[in-house]
């Protein structure tokens, strides 16, 4: 049996992708033993590859009042109403190892109110889940909650932006069919010794 | 730390509850290795208890023209639209296990329209997924369709019964907060050697 | 005329039930007078119905903190949210002889905020149609504010599991296009002399 | 027990209403034998009431391609929807009695597809019901639907005009709390001799 | 290029209408210095064109608590709501006129609650918002909330008279395809020397 | 009067800004006239200014099979959808300019379905529509309707990506209370003479 399309659309060959390109999706491949296939599925458009992973990084990987684990829970919970596959089971397998708890991604995605997470963590994703379904409800008491649970305006300005930047995120993987891979099923989900 | 509370409401000891139900519970624990929280949850109303299980099993055990796989399909599908952790993990593990896939429960459970599974699945899903969110616009267009899948009117009724019965049980798991076991999430992740 | 269907699917001469399902309808039918098709139509699965009688009358029947008439209001409610013609027809019956009120079913089935009823039942319902619509979000705001309108924890319970199981019964009902018997319509709207 | 308000704003009396709109009400009583509340409750404002009876009678009172059950049906589902009770209450005994049909007004208003109607007025309703909801979707293809189904273009007005009427009734009986007669709860549900 | 469509139906040439309409439509293009296209549109109903004119002079020309800029407003972001292009545009312009502001409009229209209006302008839109969407929870707490921003009963009254007006006005307007005049994009966002 | 904030969040001085943000601000209002506010809004956080005019070139500016108005009917037709003032004001000037046609903008912001588009235009926005509210719907289907009208599946990737950019660009915006710089609103209405 084949393996399964990736895409909808064309997936480049390594060799024919621009050198910025291939670097970063070597370097990823380094470094987590396989290559995650929305590197491969956006690299079927260059520009938007670099502006993507540009966005991501930024939101993602800098300094910020969120943990790296309360980041990832922002996506998981988001991408799960969203109902994106690819979102839910990579970046699933990202929190889990950023929180090292194998439990913690599934019950975020499914429903963060019963999930094992602080009020805190409770009042982003309450924030997080209105943004990507009613931002235009955005209002200053939903800063003044976030503010009463010990965010920043910064701390703000990161949870809508990862939650955006992920609206965006599903709607493509959605639309491209990104199909997530086999490997980020099981990450994650046994302590290493 | 103590160990979370799998339930809002009391929960009964073994040797408080009815000699049935303390039978039955045992009888999963010996084969399952654990307790599935859901019998020690509605314990707690053993008329309701004995009802639940009787119109479980007359769903999910029976011969039907569905597969075992594809009823935890339906539990799985629907589940996750409700957010009901309790039900999307431990029918999550039992889809893993009759599929013996242990991707596809990941993938039903977030979009069924992008997951490992025929056409004919697709369409039961479709038809799941209404049941569980517009049951009042189900039309004979719906019962045409199914029976162009192949499927017979027994099995339409197995496709709304379940999608049906689950709409009971995550309003009850959720108003609980009843609480997954830990041993789900893990179970039927790995093939056996 | 023929008579209209009742079900869209077989509905067994009462000769060929099984024993016990054929004395509880002929119980039924000695009772009210006429059986009422619930009855007919789920003996097309005769463990279903055993399945769905007792859950039903664990709840409904049973002693509780609500009144026989605030359960039916439960069914009512959520029952026309739901669309479900079967339920709210025979329950609203049920409800006017309940509740010896001829007025009262169809207030609490339409828009039960205007309805005649007390703030302890507006905020019971206001409970049963968030278990109906969203029970994903029920949360310990929910069972305070229960508390505070003279509710415990069982009644609470009760609320839940009466929202959840008509949950299940308006599915099927609605898709096996269960037909309400006229007889429903005017039960209980004439007050006996 | 005084009687229950029949609005949240000032019923004026007979006697301070301007001429017309008395006349209106004692011609309304002289002929039901009793005065819907919803002419007293619009006589707080007695521009509005005419224009309101001018728009109904305009509608509902001509002559049309809709019979007049048919234009009732419209009222009746759409306001359901609406959770208006007065118009369900109050337009369901006006179908009644203009079907000669006891059962018909609750079907239609609680699930007209599984009402005793033919396919042209479920046609009819269909498209009344995404007036009522999503107006701003109807298209060409509903015209040519209505047409497949018999009605020409002066009949689609009337369906969308009925539909839209009763979304300005039915927000103004809902703000108001209009309370229906008890009258109307009786009213066409028994055959005359 | 022929002048586009005004109307889905026919349009009476301006001899052929009643002497009463066609005055009034002469009056308004008199004043407006061209004749807005719900009048050339309706008046193929003549006595619903009546009525419909009497009702919307009786809440927008009258003396009301509400400013006539401020019930343009209700127009407008309810009309967005509803997807209408006629009222959105041809009420904006009014509101443009009214508030003697170029801009307002399309900030109420889009998104009420980022537009440079006062606290109580925005709980007036809260309010005609809900009664646009959800008017069956209209509740004794957004009575509260109205009067703690300063609007009277009769205030209330008219501001969900003209949602409720105005739900049926987007409706007709979007089935008939109405059109708006070419001249209300411009009128009002230039100010006068 | 002091100026309006164009942000809830700070926003910097051009002179504290790094050299790249500077100087493509200084390149916008050399060629606009002025500073489009999303520049300042965003040139608080500058590496997610980077990304996220890397991403909006790379879809707005591009060669592509969609002309450059149509790109800004997407933003506008969804844009509104999700109730953003500034996108809905600003890309709906470019679309006037961009499509030379002073009326366009504000007929699709609120009803593309009636606007003076061409069919592969409203299949267009019929599926960046669906990609701003239910990608995860995406189908065969819909491609084959875009197919049929025209579109490659290079085209569609663009739509899915203006619509998925811009669902990151709406939320943002709401979020931020990011203001519409006054000139928007009347740019492109008038003819260039």
């Amino acid at each position: 049996m084949p393996a399964p399309a990736i895409s909808r659309f064309p997936v480049p060959a390594l060799k024919d992708m621009p050198d910025d390109i291939r670097d970063r999706i070597l370097a990823v491949q380094e470094k987590s033993g396989f290559v995650p296939n929305v590197f491969l599925v956006l690299a079927h458009r260059p520009d938007e590859f670099r502006a993507f992973f540009a966005y991501h990084d930024a939101l993602m990987e800098k300094e910020s009042g969120l943990t790296k684990a309360e980041r990832e829970m922002i996506v998981v919970a988001t991408s799960n109403l969203n109902q994106c596959p690819y979102c839910v089971v990579a970046h699933g397998a990202i929190l889990r190892i950023r929180a090292k708890n194998p439990l913690l991604a599934d019950q975020v995605a499914i429903n963060y109110r019963k999930a094992d997470i602080t009020p805190r963590q409770k009042a982003m994703l309450d924030f997080a889940v209105k943004v990507a379904a009613a931002a235009h409800t955005a209002s200053d008491d939903d800063f003044a909650t976030l503010r009463d649970n010990g965010f920043n305006d910064e701390d703000i300005w990161d949870i809508a932006a990862i939650a955006g930047f992920f609206a965006l995120s599903n709607r493509m993987a959605n639309v491209t069919n990104m199909r997530p891979n086999d490997e980020f099923y099981m990450l994650g989900r046994v302590a290493k010794a």
